[in-house]
């Protein structure tokens, strides 16, 4: 397993030591109270990272399912709504919606591009009766941060529910439910709460609440109210190792603080950009925030090449390789890490082939990645893709 | 964590150290062909446990996620089903029935009876539209085990679809879905395959995939369709570090044999009842099974006191302490242990106080736990309950 040392996606990431053997206690029971007062732990914990008061649901499932449980439990079939669909994360709103038979309005933005608040307004002008706006904070498909205070601020003079899909974006972009009205949000364990996936979250806000209650849409695993009933111990047995590993990896985080946490996470993401604008590469995203950069492979370089032969799990094979505009490629590269892979910086594969980019570029240089490094020199650490599939396939050392 | 050595629950179990170590391995990506490997390789020896060739599908939930899944999936709005419920899991299958909207037709068993194959012969009879039976093959909250293999005889001559919730049976309880022709076999990580929860399983014979084909209820995440078309990486990010434990427990299981981990779990449950018959206690279930033995707790004694008394995660609270008959207490233990637990055997806990219970029982004597010491004298190794409560407390050392 040693190869695999670094992942470059923003979910799964690696996960810390600690984290790891936090997974590995043994097993405690989930009726007993000594897990309801691990969840209570965890959940005051969490709350700090979702910056929220509003109650927090456990869900075991991938983020996906908790955004099944947010499409059933606060709309209905009667219920008009709102999706934002800039990427493949927006699609999945809307397949939700479809699934449900919840009638959809879709504001379709251009992959890379961020919804504009007036938009969203334009729909709801359109659209008088819709109850909810359903977006993403990072649409991870294309590393496109959208304004959310700025859409909570018009839902919220409507009187509309905002459910925002934060499961990449928690705990790398800013966000502040309470204080801009965010009614629900989502989240999943293995992004930037650096656990493994099987963990996902939903907060839910008063005024979430009160539409949960009228909500006359088929649940039973994914039921907000059996939730909330059993909310320190979870209706169904939940990944109980998984809890136990994000009670570690909120430590982690809170010893960091989440300033410094967002604050780094944004450090990675600027340096990065600043080396694909030393490079001639083109940015795929209007508004790139700090979950993941996407850069446009130059078509026919060799580092298309490469790109195209990189053993899979190089790129974000999560996103399927979205392609747009029709024929390109894209490359991802997620910045959240956890302090202790500082040293090697986030880099790792990022950079074309120099010599076909055409920019002077240090390949190989593995020496200055740490933050400070970035800061002093964006485009000293980058590592060419050749390189990581060799380090990857066991013919390289990952550390040069 | 030392004081929780030993879980008597039929699920959490406690997990080995090897599956505890597999599971704090190093992450790998889901996308990429490592974990395609991985889940080929767990999907051949699941097979081998569940003893069938249909397609088995993996969701990341509990047991009850796949419950969701089975009915969403294999039914349809129009269709009648037949329930069987003699217990808490039955009417699991009961209210999902009801949440989504099919139509169904209760067996209703006395709490502690197993079904008889008859009755479903005769509610078929009854409802000749039912296009299917939903049933557990050992129904945890009682200890009961049914009989599914003339269960299916009656719904294969019919062209019924037979669905079966081995939750906590697989693994523990004989179980032949292709010779018998069991339609639909539920599973969950946690129970006999000793990984901790948070992973479904779910196999679907060629009749079954028929009825997914039409079925019109609504499903997004649990759609059968879209786990079968992305089979070894799943359709939405999988509890990876769970699956990577799995494949070390399935390692364990083939390495002992199945049908030696059957007759092990089997001999266990044997020795409890001549244990609890020696002790003039009374077993709840008419048939019971090798998951878990459940004994009426005698009323007005000081074991009952003891049991009321007893640190939470002692009894199955899992069970919800279903007390049927009314006023009465059960209690609950389960026979699965892997092989590294059978020094201290599998009776922990079990053992009403000698004098109140009027049976000589040697309690304190841990010397005989074995299958061996189990087989020679089944009342020898018995610990009083209070004993237990106090080395889980802390204030005696639970080998004795």
């Amino acid at each position: 397993m040693a190869k695999r040392d670094f992942l470059l996606t923003p979910g799964p990431v690696n996960v810390p030591r600690r984290v790891a053997l936090a997974e590995s206690q043994e097993i405690i029971y989930h009726r007993g109270e000594e897990f309801a007062e691990l969840l209570q732990r965890v959940d005051a914990k969490l709350k700090r990272v979702f910056r929220t008061q509003n109650t927090i649901l456990y869900f075991t499932s991938s983020g996906t399912g908790a955004m099944e449980a947010a499409v059933t439990n606060l709309l209905s079939t009667q219920d008009e709504v709102i999706v934002v669909e800039g990427g493949k994360f927006g699609q999945r709103w809307r397949e939700l919606c479809h699934a449900f038979g919840v009638k959809h309005h879709v504001i379709q933005i251009e992959w890379g591009r961020a919804v504009r608040p007036q938009q969203v307004a334009q729909a709801l002008d359109a659209h008088p009766n819709a109850s909810a706006v359903l977006t993403q904070l990072s649409e991870t498909s294309t590393g496109t941060v959208y304004d959310i205070e700025q859409i909570a601020r018009i839902t919220n003079e409507r009187d509309v529910l905002l459910v925002v899909d934060a499961i990449s974006g928690l705990g790398a972009v800013p966000l502040e439910p309470d204080r801009w009205g965010v009614d629900c949000v989502v989240a999943g364990s293995q992004k930037s709460l650096m656990v493994p996936p099987g963990l996902a979250f939903v907060s839910v806000s008063e005024r979430a609440w009160e539409r949960a209650e009228k909500s006359d849409l088929p649940k039973y695993y994914w039921d907000f109210k059996a939730a909330r009933k059993n909310l320190y111990f979870t209706p169904f047995t939940p990944a109980i190792s998984l809890v136990m590993a994000l009670d570690e990896a909120l430590d982690i985080i809170l010893e960091e603080g989440l300033e410094n946490l967002l604050a780094r996470t944004e450090l990675y993401a600027q340096a990065t950009r600043a080396a694909i604008h030393a490079m001639n590469l083109q940015l795929f995203s209007e508004r790139p925030g700090p979950v993941c950069t996407a850069v446009r492979v130059p078509q026919g370089t060799e580092w298309e090449r490469d790109f195209r032969d990189a053993p899979q799990g190089f790129s974000d094979q999560d996103l399927g390789r979205p392609r747009p505009p029709e024929g390109e490629d894209l490359a991802h590269w997620a910045h959240r890490r956890h302090r202790g892979q500082r040293r090697v910086g986030h880099h790792w594969g990022l950079g074309a082939d120099a010599t076909q980019a055409g920019t002077p570029v240090r390949a190989w240089g593995g020496g200055a990645c740490g933050p400070r490094g970035l800061q002093e020199s964006p485009t000293v650490s980058l590592w060419s893709v050749r390189h990581f599939a060799r380090a990857q396939s066991g013919n390289l050392p990952l550390h040069s």
